[in-house]
């Protein structure tokens, strides 16, 4: 199948300066750091009604993503997972998405967010509004990563 | 920026042949149709270990999705929206998610799915394992879209 192009519309600004700095997930530093998600100014126009979205849905490219891996041994894990079974960056498409809690705007187009775990300067893809009717499966099971499940900070949902 | 490349590792299997027979969301059908997310030999070893997960998070390219807009006026609504703040398909970057509820494989790369909303024949970017942990935000609110949001099919979360 032929490739597909996207374009970043603008990139993300968090505390951490390289991929081995990040957090394991946004959701394990306790407070939270403050991040940003810097939309180009062509693209702007696009953040028209996000007030009130209590969450986003932020995708990102992993761009110091190492090369794609279809297998690989979690550090965290002794048997070897598909790529598609983790949430490892090293994927076919280095797609990434976040669930991030959404603090309205710093300036024009910067948008204040909690929960991110990249690397800063990650080109930011898309913006979703985060739909809890579609997307929040709070009683999914976690598969092979049961075991090995973050404990979820307290009042990250609030 | 430049312009990033991503390649389909496969394509989605729906009863619905044109963008214009899709429903609103993939909750919305009751019964929830089973669909196929059918991975291309070359990438079925990433599949190793989906096993175990309830749901799973679907990235695909919106291929049928008219030429971008960065405001529209949904057609439920009397207001301008930005693109950002909806989860319209013509995006700067076509990229949807669908969490999906999993039911197992068809047969090798053939993966049996609920709750998906698009036209057969979409290409798929990447599979990710969701996780209550990260994903899952209940309670959050839906903005300008509260007042139009979906009821919950009884019971599509288990």
């Amino acid at each position: 199948m032929a490739a597909l192009a996207v374009t970043p519309i603008g990139h993300l600004e968090t505390p951490w300066s390289t991929p081995g700095d990040c957090p394991r997930n946004g959701r394990q530093p306790d407070p939270a750091p403050e991040c940003r998600a810097v939309v180009v100014p062509a693209f702007r126009d696009g953040l028209l009604g996000l007030e009130g979205f209590s969450h986003l849905i932020l995708l990102y490219w992993m761009h110091r993503a190492p090369t794609p891996a279809l297998r690989f041994t979690p550090p965290f894990d002794r048997e070897e997972r598909g790529i598609f079974a983790t949430r490892a960056p090293f994927r076919p498409n280095p797609v990434a998405l976040s669930v991030v809690r959404f603090h309205g705007f710093a300036a024009p187009g910067v948008l204040r967010v909690t929960n991110l775990d990249c690397a800063s300067g990650t080109p930011l893809l898309d913006i979703k509004p985060y739909l809890p009717t579609t997307d929040a499966e709070p009683e999914a099971s976690l598969g092979w990563l049961a075991p090995h499940a973050t404990p979820r900070v307290k009042g990250s949902a609030g």
